[in-house]
């Protein structure tokens, strides 16, 4: 068995790309070992060599898809220096998620609706959730994290199904408001 | 024909409704016109003379999921008399989001990602939207109710998706947040 790992390194790798490729296409319903072994090109015996099941290639293939985009949420954070390059940070987020591919779009739809069915997934949309936080709290209060964390996914899932086009001055309007309080001595009630 | 139709005049709406009970549970890939008719209890036939193919079925019965969330939304907003009653009843908005089952917020993820496949399902989600942020304008600017909209998209969906309690806190500070502004004469920059 060590041989097929030693002849083929990446194809652990490949399978779990290809697993999101077939998602992307098919959906989670559509997502079959043989599916995935084509996309990769692989011997159908090689997934389950590899993986335990369906769940598990399922459940590897979409943690890393959002360890991706939380890796690509960071650099934007890394780069800033002061609130104001985090403010700009932020907005840039929003920039980056707009742009972002159909594919990607559709893979991250797949992941909460198959978390929304099934508790089982819930850690992948926890763990992403918590990394995104932790990025942001390294700028703001934790309250602040998660309301920008929250605020960037409406604002980016809502103009992903919108069919009239995209003004950026509500994104800068919501960003500033929710990060308004943090220059304040003071929380309002 | 139409004694089909004086027969049993609630047969359209029954298909309607049993469509999105097979979406719930198998997902829009798993929905077929044999499912449908089995959960509706009408006979095959009847669903290709009520419905023009699996799109039209789809379509219509997501949109009339949509309507009935956007009414819900509305009949919040309309208690509301004051400033101070919309803000309590966008926090009862989040409540009621946060308390709808299961199937439903599967339901609305199976949308959403039809709709980020398929531009063609976009009208329902656009229809949505323009909907819900109409209910908020009769209290609030267009830039706020987009704001509130999408913060409140966010914070279910969060919530929805996590594994940790819930703190009740942040979705005030962060409905404050946006209303924040739309009381002062003057808009910060």
């Amino acid at each position: 068995m060590s041989t097929t790992r030693r002849v083929d390194p990446g194809r652990r790798d490949r399978i779990l790309a290809a697993t999101l490729d077939v998602v992307a296409e098919h959906g989670v319903a559509g997502t079959s070992h043989r599916r995935v072994a084509a996309a990769a090109d692989v011997p159908l015996g090689s997934m389950t060599y590899h993986f335990d099941g369906m769940e598990s290639l399922l459940h590897e293939a979409f943690s890393r898809f959002a360890e991706e985009s939380s890796a690509q949420f960071r650099a934007r954070l890394d780069a800033a220096s002061s609130p104001q390059e985090a403010r700009a940070a932020a907005l840039q987020i929003i920039g980056d998620l707009d742009a972002a591919t159909t594919r990607s779009l559709v893979i991250t739809h797949e992941l909460y609706t198959l978390a929304a069915r099934e508790p089982a997934y819930r850690d992948i949309t926890h763990d992403w959730m918590a990394r995104d936080r932790a990025t942001f709290a390294r700028h703001f209060d934790d309250t602040t994290s998660r309301l920008l964390n929250a605020l960037i996914e409406g604002i980016v899932l809502h103009r992903a199904l919108e069919t009239e086009p995209h003004d950026p001055s509500v994104d800068i309007a919501g960003v500033d408001r929710i990060l308004a309080d943090t220059h304040r001595p003071e929380r309002r009630r």
